[in-house]
C-alpha cells in the first residue's frame, strides 16, 4: 500500500514536469528518445540554482578551492591511465531464444526473465560512448565521451596548481556533462546515458586525508539538508568492503528516499593516490607536489564529493512536491521549493486586464527583472494564477488591485503560509531582499578587527 | 608590420592564458588533444560571467523569452529533418603522393600544399560525430553529437509553447555544447571540434520577421558594446546571396576583429519557417500555431540570433588585453575586463603576513565571498600582487595595512585608473555594491503609477 502511493508519487511529479514544461522527453515529436530528456523553461531554471547553488557553496565561498570546466573528449590514454578502458564494463548476456539482452548482474534466474529461454555466457560490455575525431575512421582517431568528469580534473592537477601558486590541501571543482552507455537506464532523469555531474577533487596530504574525507561526508550532507530537503529522507551509507571501487579506500554515499527507493545522490570516495600515480605512470610526468617546508615530495591523496547534477536536481523536485489544501478548502499542488532553488522568484499578477492595472504591473516586473526571474500572468482568475505559481514553487505572488492606484502599495502572497501582506510598492524591493536573504549585511569594524 | 604585431598580441594573450591558468590545453600531459582547450579556475569564471550575462540579457531580463536545456543526444531523424546528414559537409581531397588530407574549398592550387603532388577528386566528409546507443552497435542504435543546439529548441517548439502558455512572437535560449568533426581548426578557441552555443529561436507571425530580424540585430551588437568590446574591433556584416545558408532569407554577422583577422561573433538569420516545416514533415506532427484572434493556423517564422561562447569569451579577453607603464612606470599586463565578467571582483591584500593582518583580512575576505568572487593573496610585494591581479582582471584590490588597525579603514584601489581611496571598513560593502554595480535601487510610487 505504502509502495503504491509511493509509485504514484512520482508518476505525478513527472506528469507535473511535462504538463508545467518542467523536463520534457528528448525529441518527443519523433517518438522520444530512450533515458534521454529535456529541460524545459522551468527545469533549466531549477537545474542552474542547483548548480549556481553547489558552485557558491564548493567554490566561491570557500578560499581552498579552485574551478574548472575540462572538455568532454580527451585523449584516449587518459582512459587506459584511469583504469576505465580495461575494468568500466557490465556483464551482459543474451537470450538465445528471444534475443532480448540484460545485465547477468541484475537477472534473478538463471533463464530469460522475458520468455524463460535459455540465457548465453556473459560477456563484458564497456560503457563507454566512442567516436572519430579527424576525418579518418580508424583506430589512431579514436576518442570516447567521457564517462566522469574527475579525470579532467586529474590530467589537469599540476597545471592548476602551478598557476593558482596553490598547495594541498586544496581542491578542484567541476560542473559538466558524462556520458555512460547504460544498459539499464531508468526512473526519469535519476539514471541516465547522458548526464551532468558536479566533481570535487581535493588534493591533501596523505596522513590528512581521512580527518578531511569525514569532513566532506558532513559538509556535503549539509548542503542538502541546507536546501531544505527533509532530514528523514536522507541518509549516509558507507559502502561494506566488498562495493568499494578498486581506487576507493572508503565510501560513504549519501541517499535520498525517492519514491522508487532509497538511491545514492552522490559519493564521498577516498581515492588515495591511486589517480595521480596512474597519470604519472602513463603520462611519464612528475604529478607529486614538492612540499617546500619539509623538503619532500610526494602525491597527493585525493578525496572525491561526487554529486550528480540530475539526481539533485530530482531529489528536491521530488521533496518539494506536496498536495495541500489551499485557503479555499480545495487540493492545491505545490513545490515548497527552497527560494536559491525556485525557478521563478515573485509572479506579478495584476488583477484586472485594464491598462490602468497591467501598465504599472508591467513596470514593476520590468524592474525586478533585473534582480530576479519574474513571471507576468495576467489570464485567468487570481486563484487560479496563484495556483499555477504554486505548481512551479514560486514563492512570492505580487497582486495589484484597483485600491493598489490610490495606496500605491501591493498585495504580496506568501507560498507556503498562504499568508497575504499589503506592502507599499516602495518597500517591495526590501521586503522581497529581505525574504529571499538577498540583503547584503555591512562590515562591522569591531567583528572585523576583534582580537 | 601591423600583422606582425597582430599575432604577437595573439601569442601573448595564448601565452598569458597558460600561464595564468585561464585556458588550458586539454590533456596536456599526454601531449594534447588537438584543437580542444580546458578552462582553468579563472577562465571557468570568466566564461561563466559571459554565458550568465548573456541569460540575464535574453531571458531573466525579457518578458517574451523562456529557456530550455535539451540533451546533446537526440534522435537521428532530427538531423534528416534539419538537412545535417544530407548537406552538413566539407569537400575533402587527398594527396596521393604524401596521403595528406585538405578542405577542396580552401585550397588555392590544383596540386598538394605540402608536397606538391596530385590530388584526389574532392569527396564529402560529413562534419557530425557519430556514436552508438545501446549495446549493440549496428545502425539502428547510430547516434550523433549534435552539431548545433538550434534543433533542439525546434523539437521542443510545442511542448514549450503549450506548457508556458507563449503565443508568438515570443523566443526560447539554450546554452549547450555542440561538436562538429572540423577539418581545419585552429585559432585557438575560436574554431574547436568541441565548442559551447548560445542561440535564440525567436518565433513570430511571418509578417513582422524582418521587422523583429532588424531589432534583433541591433540588440545583440550593442550586447557586445555594452559588455565593453571597442566599437572599432566590431563590425556587422551581411551575408551575400551566394553566402547565404539554404534555410536563410537574410544573415548577419556580427564580427570581432582578432589579431587573426575579421571573424565571426554571431549570426543573426531569418530562417523563414523552413526548420518548422521541416520538422512538421518528417516527424508527422502540427507544428503551427493558432491565431484564436484570426482564426488561422500558420507556421511561425523563425528569427536566430547564434553566438558562440567560446568565441565571445575569446573575443573579451582579446579585446581586455593591454600592456601599458604602470604607477611605477614599469609595463603592466592588464585585462581591462568589463565589470560584470572579470573572474575576481575583489582581491584582499594584507600589507603583511603577520596574524594582525591577516586575520582581519580574512574576515573580510569570508564576509565578501557570499556575494562576489574573492581572491586572498599575502605572497610577495604589493607591487607584484596588483600586477597579477591587473594580469586577470580584477576590478578591485583591498589592502590592510597597519595603519588600518587603528582607523578601521582600507585602501581600495581601482585596476583601470590605478587610483586607490582610504575607505572605512563600514563603507567598503557599499562603496563596492556602487563600484560594481550591484546595487539595487528601490521602486518609486510616481514613476511606477504614472499615466
Amino acid at each position: 500500500m505504502v509502495e503504491a502511493i509511493q509509485v504514484d508519487t512520482m508518476e505525478r511529479v513527472v506528469s507535473l514536469c511535462k504538463r508545467r514544461g518542467i523536463i520534457l522527453q528528448s525529441s518527443e515529436i519523433y517518438g522520444g528518445l530512450a533515458s534521454c530528456w529535456d529541460y524545459g523553461p522551468y527545469g533549466v531554471l531549477l537545474k542552474n540554482n542547483v548548480k549556481r547553488a553547489w558552485w557558491r557553496t564548493v567554490v566561491q565561498a570557500r578560499e581552498d578551492m579552485v574551478g574548472l570546466d575540462a572538455a568532454i573528449l580527451m585523449r584516449p590514454e587518459v582512459w587506459h591511465a584511469s583504469g576505465h578502458i580495461e575494468t568500466f564494463h557490465d556483464p551482459l548476456v543474451d537470450c538465445k531464444s528471444c534475443k532480448q539482452r540484460f545485465r547477468a548482474d541484475q537477472l534473478i534466474s538463471a533463464n530469460c526473465p522475458v520468455c524463460g529461454g535459455e540465457l548465453t555466457e556473459p560477456r563484458n560490455f564497456n560503457l563507454m560512448f566512442k567516436t572519430f575525431m579527424g576525418p579518418v575512421e580508424d583506430s589512431a582517431a579514436l576518442v570516447y565521451l567521457r564517462p566522469e568528469t574527475a579525470q579532467g580534473i586529474f590530467v589537469n592537477f599540476r597545471n592548476v596548481m602551478t598557476a593558482t601558486r596553490r598547495k594541498p590541501p586544496f581542491g578542484i571543482a567541476q560542473i559538466g556533462k558524462a556520458f555512460r552507455n547504460e544498459i539499464t537506464p531508468g526512473n526519469f532523469t535519476f539514471r541516465t546515458r547522458e548526464f551532468e555531474q558536479m566533481e570535487i577533487e581535493y588534493f591533501c596530504p596523505p596522513e590528512e586525508a581521512d580527518a578531511i574525507w569525514e569532513r566532506w561526508v558532513e559538509e556535503r550532507f549539509r548542503w542538502y539538508r541546507d536546501l531544505g530537503i527533509r532530514s528523514e529522507q536522507l541518509r549516509k551509507r558507507q559502502q561494506s568492503a566488498t562495493e568499494l571501487a578498486h581506487y576507493a579506500r572508503a565510501t560513504v554515499d549519501i541517499e535520498y528516499r525517492f519514491p522508487f527507493g532509497w538511491s545514492e545522490l552522490e559519493g564521498i570516495a577516498n581515492r588515495t593516490d591511486y589517480d595521480l600515480a596512474q597519470h604519472s605512470r602513463h603520462s611519464g610526468q612528475d604529478l607529486s607536489y614538492f612540499d617546500e617546508e619539509t623538503k619532500q615530495h610526494y602525491l597527493p591523496y585525493v578525496v572525491e564529493p561526487s554529486a550528480g547534477a540530475d539526481r539533485a536536481t530530482l531529489a528536491f523536485l521530488v521533496d518539494a512536491f506536496a498536495e495541500q489544501s489551499d485557503d479555499k478548502g480545495e487540493i492545491r499542488t505545490v513545490l515548497q521549493l527552497h527560494h536559491q532553488l525556485a525557478p521563478i522568484k515573485v509572479a506579478i499578477l495584476p488583477l484586472s486586464k485594464k491598462p490602468e492595472l497591467t501598465e504599472p504591473a508591467r513596470r514593476i516586473a520590468e524592474a525586478l527583472r533585473a534582480w530576479w526571474t519574474v513571471e507576468f500572468d495576467v489570464t485567468g482568475s487570481i486563484g487560479k494564477r496563484y495556483r499555477r505559481q504554486d505548481e512551479i514553487g514560486t514563492p512570492y505572488c505580487l497582486t495589484l488591485d484597483f485600491a493598489s492606484l490610490d495606496d500605491h502599495a501591493v498585495t504580496i502572497r506568501d507560498r507556503d503560509s498562504m499568508c497575504q501582506e499589503r506592502v507599499p510598492v516602495v518597500d517591495v524591493i526590501p521586503y522581497l531582499q529581505e525574504k529571499l536573504a538577498t540583503k547584503i549585511t555591512n562590515l562591522q569594524s569591531d567583528t572585523i578587527f576583534s582580537k
